[in-house]
């Protein structure tokens, strides 16, 4: 192969790497929420033993939210894109008269790109095991969106802001 | 009066109302801390009926730092002045297996400035009632310190930052 050749091969590499960098390795996936823990608290619940939802989400939940879903909370709802929503769920401990927080089961994340996540009303979710980056959904339309769909008059998202 | 005369004294009024509303009415008052709720969310914890801190501070309560507090937490509770610390309680609502927020009972306040509150560990303390600016506490000492004194070793700071 002549040097010219080489040099552009060579090129051609790079630039489609630093495409892939960019872009992600798969263009449906949810980012890791990077920096969540200072972003704007919402709200706050806890789930307990009996509650519906007590087996996928039981524990103590808080909801935060990046700068862009501040807005769209604070436009009623709407959201725009590139609004992050993160769904921090601890366990639970419960003594001595007091509930504290315990170990970090999942960090949940609807992130809102009308482009990339379509199928699921502009927003993409996904879950972080604990404190890895161990992905837990599989199916965002099935484990995630299906139940969402309730709250389609509030762009999809069932926590308000709490003052 | 002359002209002259008016204007040097309306000049001193304005260099006198200017040093008031920098120092505040009173220096040793605790700023109310607008924009908390933006602040970097620390910690939560609930306490019960039956716990010895419910009279005073039963319900959900969680604690704000500001940019200087956080950095003092990550310090391992070694707080420089400015910063500033909230205890936002709110009462709980239990229902259905799920406790959530209910209304504000009080925002409490720490701020460090060891030179203005050198008497009650470098910390000003106050709390204002539910929503609104009026002011509870009447002696930081005595309703406050006399009880911080115990986390002397982490500067007199009961929480810490939950990651």
């Amino acid at each position: 192969m002549k040097k010219q050749n080489l040099i552009l091969v060579v090129s051609l590499f790079l630039v489609a790497l630093s495409a892939f960098i960019v872009t992600g390795s798969n263009k449906n996936e949810v980012a890791y929420p990077d920096g969540y823990r200072n972003w704007t608290h919402v709200k706050t619940l806890i789930l307990e033993k009996g509650h519906p939802l007590y087996e996928a989400f039981g524990g103590i939940h808080h909801i935060y939210a990046n700068k862009k879903a501040l807005d769209g909370y604070k436009a009623g709802n709407r959201f725009g894109d590139g609004s992050v929503i993160v769904f921090d769920l601890l366990e639970t401990v419960a003594a001595d008269n007091a509930i504290s927080e315990g170990k970090r089961k999942v960090v949940g994340v609807m992130e809102k790109n009308s482009k990339k996540f379509k199928d699921t009303g502009g927003w993409g979710f996904e879950g972080f095991k604990g404190d890895s980056r161990e992905r837990v959904v599989k199916n965002m339309d099935g484990e995630c969106f299906s139940c969402h769909l309730s709250q389609k008059d509030r762009d999809y998202v069932f926590s308000e802001y709490r003052k």
